[in-house]
């Protein structure tokens, strides 16, 4: 039986999403959590990889578990992971359905707290520019760059796999400001290792005026080298995955 | 010179507001932060205390330093400082400003979050309270019993402090919900130890209607014992502290 996972969780302490030999990672914790319920290992798939201090809002992951159990996966998980994750809904899905591969888009929220101290509550939750207030009208229009479909090589940290095909559609860039916060919140049909974050880093480098509008284009055109100013982890969430609506019946 | 301090912090790592033998306490960090920066001790003295797990969006201190001193204080403590603890505004006050004794009044918000699952990022930060929904209707009509001017001492735990006038006005409590999030508000010429913990634990138990809206005037007016049932310090935050408007010249 496939179980649809929908996980929140504030990856201040955890070495991101993926699985990994030391252990620590969300991936790591929720495997732990079924072995604890099933006493066997349940792999679990995630729509995507997090990076290490890089939180969500809904991750999305499925695992197959035994149909007899006959158990509250939901309230059993939680009971058995720490407070800083959260399995949010805990669905029955199709046997075709996979966190991965049946993904149609995704969502990522980048949150900048643009003021001279950072509020102690958002200390890892968002990235402090202290001075000087970034330039909304500024960003929106480098953002326009970036919508509808490019190859967004320039835009990915090189994760060793050379023949990677690295076109992506970004269908929206929503700028929000509210009090010190500034949200980008990326709307795609999918992202590369690290896009949200370079792509931010480049909003942010034109709205402080330390590069030209125009240099966004010149990069995805590949006149210019990769863009290499990433924004940190801390202020970037995993909002939502996408998947097509079940046909109606 | 004497400074006047306003200081947000997350109360979760730390001891509570008081300086105590072991240190840990945010009073001592700040005070260890001045030794740094001065070489000697330098009292600050907080506008009230707070326990341990709770925190402070403005809590306000004084502290004297020495005129002679040419500093930043304000840059110049925060970079000495955890970033749980932030000094948010650093001003010159009148040798007649005291924290404590100046203040006429005192701002705390408690929050709830009222859903079956805590969100990761509430964690430490709200009192979780899963089902049921609580009646703020209930809420709001218990909460008028407090308003006005009252002998507390039902609703305070025992300092040691037998003599202490435990006669306070409460000016407002609003009470709203915003998603999951139920925040009280309350507003008083002060609070006693745990006042506003055990009057939050009072109120929650009529809205779960294990306490009749009738036990809050019974315990006000003395005629049953102490309120025991205190909501814990992971919800409260010492919002503002209020003081005397200056005299215009």
């Amino acid at each position: 039986m496939r179980l649809r996972l929908v996980i929140a969780y504030d990856g201040t302490g955890f070495c991101g999403w993926q699985s990994q030999a030391g252990g620590g990672t969300v991936q790591d914790h929720i495997e732990a959590a079924f072995i604890t319920l099933c006493g066997t290992r349940i792999p679990v798939h995630g729509a995507g990889r997090t990076d290490a201090g890089v939180h969500a809002l809904a991750q999305c992951a499925h695992a197959d578990v035994d149909p007899a159990r006959k158990i509250d996966w939901l309230t059993a998980l939680n009971a058995n992971l720490p407070r800083e994750i959260r399995i949010l809904r805990c669905t029955r899905a199709p046997a075709s359905f996979h966190a991965r591969f049946s993904a149609r888009g995704k969502v990522y929220i980048y949150r900048i707290w643009n003021a001279p101290i950072l509020s102690p509550f958002e200390f890892h939750r968002a990235w402090h520019i202290p001075v000087p207030p970034l330039s909304l009208d500024t960003m929106r229009e480098a953002a326009t760059s970036f919508i509808g479909k490019h190859d967004f090589k320039s835009f990915a940290a090189n994760r060793g796999k050379p023949d990677e095909d690295t076109t992506r559609t970004i269908h929206s860039i929503a700028i929000r400001k509210q009090g010190p916060v500034i949200s980008l919140r990326f709307q795609g049909d999918g992202f590369l290792y690290k896009m949200v974050r370079l792509m931010t880093g480049a909003l942010v480098k034109t709205a402080q005026h330390r590069a030209a509008v125009s240099s966004i284009a010149a990069h995805l055109s590949g006149a210019s080298a990769k863009w290499t100013h990433a924004a940190p982890a801390e202020g970037l969430y995993l909002a939502r995955v996408l998947y097509q609506p079940p046909p109606s019946r």
